[in-house]
């Protein structure tokens, strides 16, 4: 029963077998091997047009470089408060632009509003010397807090950002469980919405070590070799990389998985709504879980050894009035987790409120 | 016939195997694994003494972690003009150091000379202003030129960095190559010599993407997590790292695979000396050969379809006098080179020249 | 009548005068100059203790400095939402911090409300990698709402700062302005209530541009003189410098003009309170004063080439209500105030109400 | 007889007038002031065409500060291995290109060789990514060695950064006293023979503290306000900036400070060049001389007060055989020099060798 994180599992074993078979004979390093070449092949076709893509072993690398790419040390980034780039990469962000400062936006449950994002522009003017300047956009699908933007949603704030003469990050961790609660295409929940560069997740959803950042704005990405060269991100043995990333894109593989991860939340979500005396805090539709259970059901978990978050530390939940007995946690998902796990959890609770 | 480089192989399959048993069930996350627990424990061992590691993918990043640990942002880094931290990083030193400045310093065959060091630290006299302050040496073992430190020589020229006020790194990319040319202890080798810190290369060796940097201090270490994580080399499925160093170590494998890379070599240079109008650069003890050969030759290896690289071109080659019929080349043997390689190779030479 | 800011006046004619005589002859350059070395002596006298003061040439300088003395890149610097490091440095902290991120923190009138920076500081947990670390406190005396935090107050915050392991940093742009109207001792307002480095501002008070940061204690300062001259901040004509500060400081020059531009700024708070339908929108009690006039006043006022800040723009004023027919302004006071232009600008009001 | 440095003196009286006169009145702050614009409009004039120019009051400031605008921090910044941007200013480029890497070139007195820079540039392959990129040139005019180069030295050296897609610096930290021994206009110098961007010293020739960082090509300024601001070079009461460029620059009080300057370095030269056993070590036509001298009239000098650098200890003077009785000095003169030290020192030379 670990619903801690969706790092807490090893890789997929369509994956892992990938890489088995990718270890044989020398191939050329640093990235010139068939397999990456493969890889970005497969990338072209999951987004409907030419991308430019580079491979990562972390989600914080993938972030922190795409952003250097696109703001100046004298930039600001715009993000939610909540975002992970915000909050948990120990000023990575930071590290790769040289300096640039993190702006919080406001919203419900980690999602951007359009209106604060306005208003909070107003505060950058262009040109103002003594002020950072609007820099960059970065949005994250899904949010901290397991919610999502619609489609026209990301196209909304990207068209602010892009008025104000700021490019579109997407920090996509969970891109994968959040596009197939969405149901659209990757094309859709990115680039037509106005997404410059994507941090394209896979190691949350199925591989050991593998992100994708995605120009789909070649320019953007010209110095961007140098960039991961510097930040010491250039795999020596880059099939390591390719091969995770084509095996995880075969077939929809990764598709799969994501649906998979999904249906478990949804699983988790359906049980733990008809007990009485737990709430869902929010509509968290991909592979994250925000609930609100009695003290007794989480002393009844912790005691079964069951793993989770404690959401309320993290000061995300401060608009959910919380009764003395009560806890906030996180439930996430992922493609490892067992259906078991998810029936044993909520039956747990059930008896534990019974 | 690659011996372009010991980054061409993939993984040895006793690594894989680790990674394949390794992949199972859920575990902690950011190197809090059992697997990552154990490495570091199997390090203690094997340097004889408590050592405060951490695991990352790529040797720039060892590195240049490591310098940033050691050197603050008005500080020189000494080193060799031909190291790797100088030439092949992309800057990544100057980077993770907030942008000290790397010295250049001479000595044959890329070694440092100890009176050469003495001459360049006058230039940097301690408290005058205008100048950046003595702040790190580092020395390659092995380095870019095949060649090795005595056990002594680190010591000496560690003696004169300590005097100086300064720690010393090592990069120990071809370490274990060393080592067993050297046929010393790895404590001999690093720490008692007055090595501080140590990035103790792996996957030039063996794994697929695995370097431990070693602090002999802890309290040089001391924020070490902070800067992994927030230059992006924080793995969260931390256990791709662990299982791979764990069976690099186990049961002496790294040693083997080295002593197994450095025979071939060895075998090489040997098929090599006896032919008519080829030369050794220089000694070169450890998995890489340094030969002049006619360009004949040369032809004919490429017709082949051998993989090496021209070193006269990275400007290493000066002490060379070459005749416009010969070119200067570089040749790598690693674990997974083959003994019928090798053979083909010399005999390809043979007939060339003949 | 221009009350835009402290910063439209040249240099006190005392400070000229003095920079006049220290003109002539040869002196030791980069601040080895007798007028430096006494101006530091002077600095002694008036903190009663000895002191380790740096002298540059803007107050954005002296806080970026100062704080990248104090806070590690991984480190967090907490301030005021208002404050000015946070928001017209652009970026000068994350500069000189190597890219540190700066926390804001809630409080009334721009004053850090004690709660609310417990209640932040919970977010950083000292070890959790990642996240940044608590690296410093920056405190602003005077506010930029010209609010001023009594000594008990600094003696508060530092001592919440120094339990988390933070060293404190005071931004005294308007140090004098402060402590004339606090009438305590600079003493009393600085290193006796926990402060550890203290931007001492001149360049807003009286001189042509000078501002010295101040160590209380010098272990923090042991590398500053480097971080100095890296920056491009360390004058070779080092006179300029000492012979400003000397004169700033001699016989109680800076407080004789603290003392003449608080009563300026009294006398208008005085005259536009009895003013029907114009309100002070705070009590401010250095040299700053925020006032809500009618827009007439305001258009009558322009029309008279009056020139000062509309500060409804700014942001700091959402605790304001205001009618649609009023301006939020802010009048801003110096040494070169003149009297006159006091009287004019209060009856222009007074008559453009009536 | 300070010989020491053109730092040592203050400013020259018709500067200090200006300062004087531009005390008065309210003027807008942060470098909008009257006397700034004045000053840039004639620059224009100067430099014959128009120019963006900005005013910082160091010339480390300008010199990383223009660096910064030039080269990225995956760039290298190529410059002899005696400048002063490489020497003398504690990292600063590092810091403000945010770890751009500089690489030495040869040539004799301080002057880069074109072959040399040849050479140089095809270790940094366009494109190769393991390492830095071409970022830009930098020459000194007058160089470390007080020689300089003529107009058609810098266009070679121009067209081969321009043709290996870098641009140009030229740190003028003496272009003054270079300008009036050339006998060339500053067009000519400077742009006309493809500089792209100029630090313009004034500090060392009669200002207090006052550098322009001049681009010719506006498109390379377009960010340069907030790097300036952000740096903490943006003085608020920008007046004595531009007071002090105009008061420079008016009537070529400039070039008559110059011409000053490098005749009594000639007088100084010529006083020296007839006494026997003393030699000037090469040409240096602009207001800097170096002598080689016996110890004996060395110490005589110093017992006389003199103030002068021991040039041999910092390197510079490898290709000059001294004698065991033999110092190596340079000798600075400045527009504050007085003809009277310079008959003085060399008649006590001529006295000690006698």
């Amino acid at each position: 029963m670990d619903f801690a994180s969706d790092n807490a599992a090893g890789a997929s074993p369509l994956v892992l077998e990938a890489l088995l078979a990718a270890n044989h004979g020398a191939v050329p390093a640093y990235g010139s091997d068939p397999y990456s070449t493969r890889a970005k092949t497969m990338l072209n076709d999951v987004f409907e047009r030419e991308v430019t893509a580079f491979f990562v072993t972390t989600g914080t690398a993938a972030n922190a470089l795409a952003l250097g790419a696109l703001c100046p040390p004298w930039g600001a980034i715009f993000g939610h408060h909540h975002a992970h780039i915000a909050n948990d990469e120990c000023g990575a962000p930071e590290m790769f632009t040289a300096g640039a400062k993190l702006v919080g936006i406001d919203g419900p449950t980690a999602k951007i509003s359009p209106d604060a994002f306005r208003t909070t522009l107003k505060d950058f003017p262009v040109g103002t010397v003594r002020q950072v300047q609007p820099g960059a956009l970065s949005l994250s699908q899904a949010t901290e807090c397991g919610t999502l933007y619609a489609c026209d949603e990301i196209a909304t704030l990207s068209d602010i950002a892009h008025g104000a003469g700021m490019p579109v990050h997407m920090d996509g961790a969970r891109f994968a469980n959040a596009l197939v609660a969405l149901g659209c295409t990757p094309a859709q929940m990115s680039w037509k919405a106005g997404v410059d560069v994507l941090s394209f997740g896979a190691t949350k959803n199925g591989t050991f070590a593998c992100e994708a950042v995605i120009f789909f704005d070649s320019e953007k990405a010209k110095n961007f070799a140098y960039q991961c060269k510097r930040g010491g991100h250039t795999l020596s043995k880059g099939r390591l990389l390719g091969a995770q990333m084509a095996a995880y894109l075969e077939n929809d593989h990764w598709l799969d998985l994501a649906r998979s991860a999904n249906a478990h939340a949804s699983d988790l979500a359906a049980g733990l709504k008809g007990i009485p005396g737990v709430r869902l805090a929010w509509d968290a539709p991909a592979n994250q879980i925000f609930a609100i259970l009695p003290r007794a059901a989480d002393e009844a978990l912790k005691r079964a050894g069951a793993r989770y978050y404690d959401w309320g530390s993290r000061g995300h939940a401060t608009s959910q009035a919380l009764a003395p007995d009560e806890v906030f946690i996180r439930l996430v998902t992922s493609f490892a987790t067992e259906a078991e796990a998810v029936r044993l959890f909520v039956s747990i609770v059930r008896e534990a409120v019974a």
